[in-house]
């Protein structure tokens, strides 16, 4: 038996640790600050894992729980991701993590390597199964002039006028609608205002959807060799019309404005109201759809997903598609087939021989089907 | 020669006091607390007009400016309308004004036939030539089931995403569209929410329009027994559309909002935001729309009017179709055709003999031009 222990018992955690617990040979711990929160996750998890309330803000809690386990899982809020993975390399234990924390988590490769620890980071959906696709697709073009990525998470139900709700802060949507997307042209990283393309996507399941321009690429930027690379951001029609009229009002300001005697930041007020409008009710339905486009000068490989809100599990598509590649390289880690000391970004990890292909399967048995195909380059 | 005294010098105020000054046997006086609007005024009107500096929010100040002319026109805030006109009544002097006070001026009837002065209020375009036209086409029909007034003013560029510009502050645009809008349905009076009806219009020269209910029926309410009346805002298409989200997000909200530490109301916010997206730059062109539908069951007549922005007297379209109808009957109070003891929505002159022939003629000499037609009932 191994014991792995999943810091963080939010949507994300709660469903890594119940998959986990599922597995034979893994002794399942979660750690959270919020009793409540773990409580919901041994409910999730059929009680088959053991509970411990700890502030993982503080780089030490995080220390002794990595000590104490073989293995950890990193489902943080991503302000507390990087010193979380840090106490966890210096504690010696190997890490899959989904905190998408702010800094690059890749600056921590020298001390994983010293430890002999293999650590994967950004392991969900996207980044995540994006990355590890597109790699995968340039390695089997033998090469690619362009990739795109396409993703986006949605309200099944389209409620106008925002058709648009998220399962994180208002705020947090809107950063991603206004910095500056850094793509690659010929070759060079090139940073683009947000959304400065929106275009029209077709989907076999949704029909149209729009892609506009965001800042998806992270660790791509550095890893792969393609001439041509961008992140889209799917969002049924008629939401980014509507964003940037709010944005050209003046709406996601940051500068503080005064009104009357208040002194107030527009995105802060915007962010307040919206809160109720843009979060999701309980047991509401949301889908997941995404689309890896690699192009060679001859071919052109993509894949696809599309997975919805699970009932019999009450289980978000948010969390599904985010967990599972999670929980699928924790076993990889836990069975050695990961092992190399490093910190390594999912494209990373899709030179392992067969490693792409088993990544898939363990997806199929869960109900998420990344489907590929070959279509005539543009 | 008759001394006339303009009250207000605002951008309405100087165009009226420019076309009276043009007038054989008036002398024009413009008061105004602002020596820069007094000053701009004088040069509207080619320096043949006396300026007064005077506190007119002072009753005191309007009625001893009142006494010492034969002639009152009052083109003020509307916050100090209603003062005003009490002021100029008690002096004794017929009055023609636009200040559109939120007050019901005919409730200073009693007083103006205790004086014996004739006072004209609401006297612009809408309200104004629409009342006047409405009842005008009203008595031509012999009765009527149905009016609509359709009404706009707008800026001749569309600019995305509001396509829209005011004269005046955007919170007064927006009160407009969410003060419920009073209708007449069966002959009785009810609140519809502003916008609940919003529907296309087609009007030659400008292509399609969108018209939104709204609430200025005003005296019509009252005066004129048609069993089905409304009056609907003419925008560009998409306005209202994109109004409607910014309300629904709570943009439009007046409680107030705790964002951090400051306390504000939604609409200031939005309110400060649209300022300068929505006033119209100096020399920037305006037009005036407006068509009043009168429908018996028999017959329907229509009266269309399409005015611009005047480049020779960089005129506003909003100044010079408000202007016009206020300085004509002003004409018509000085030499006598409109005498009758009282206070008078503009729709109340339509049954004085050959009026209304007059007041459009009066319009087709300064360049406004009322059509009207009779098409097929719906």
């Amino acid at each position: 038996m191994k014991d792995v222990v999943v810091l963080g018992a939010g949507r994300v955690g709660a469903v890594i640790a119940a998959d986990l617990a599922r597995a034979d040979g893994l002794r399942v711990r979660v750690a959270d600050a919020s009793a409540a929160a773990l409580e919901a996750a041994r409910a999730r998890c059929g009680g088959r894992v053991t509970l411990e309330r700890a502030d993982l803000s503080d780089p030490a809690a995080v220390a002794r729980l990595a000590s104490a386990a073989q293995l950890v899982v990193g489902a943080l809020p991503s302000r507390f991701g990087f010193a979380a993975l840090g106490a966890v390399i210096a504690a010696g234990r190997p890490c899959v993590d989904i905190s998408f924390m702010h800094e690059d988590a890749r600056a921590l490769g020298p001390a994983a390597r010293a430890a002999g620890v293999c650590v994967v980071v950004d392991m969900g959906v996207a980044p995540g199964m994006s990355h590890l696709l597109a790699a995968h697709a340039v390695a089997r073009l033998g090469g690619a002039r362009r990739l795109r990525i396409l993703v986006g998470g949605l309200p099944v139900e389209r409620r106008l006028p925002f058709q648009y709700k998220a399962g994180f802060a208002p705020s947090d949507v809107i950063e991603e609608y206004t910095r500056p997307a850094r793509v690659v042209e010929g070759g060079r990283v090139v940073a683009r205002p947000a959304l400065s393309i929106v275009e029209r996507v077709e989907f076999a399941g949704l029909g149209t959807l729009e892609a506009g321009l965001t800042d998806g690429l992270r660790s791509l930027l550095a890893t792969l060799d393609v001439p041509h690379m961008s992140e889209l951001t799917l969002r049924w029609p008629g939401h980014y019309e509507l964003m940037r009229a709010f944005g050209e009002a003046g709406l996601f300001s940051e500068v503080p404005l005064d009104v009357g005697a208040a002194r107030v930041r527009p995105i802060d007020l915007l962010s307040e109201l919206l809160v109720k409008a843009w979060t999701f009710a309980p047991g509401e339905e949301d889908l997941t759809v995404m689309r890896v486009e690699v192009e060679s000068d001859t071919r052109r490989l993509e894949f696809d997903l599309l997975d919805r809100y699970d009932r019999a599990s009450d289980t978000t598509s948010m969390a599904r598609t985010t967990a599972f590649p999670c929980a699928i390289v924790a076993r990889l880690l836990a069975d050695g087939t990961l092992h190399a000391p490093g910190v390594f970004a999912p494209e990373e990890l899709a030179g392992v021989p067969g490693l792409v292909a088993r990544v898939l399967e363990q997806h199929r048995e869960r109900g998420v089907h990344y489907r590929e195909r070959e279509v005539p380059p543009c």
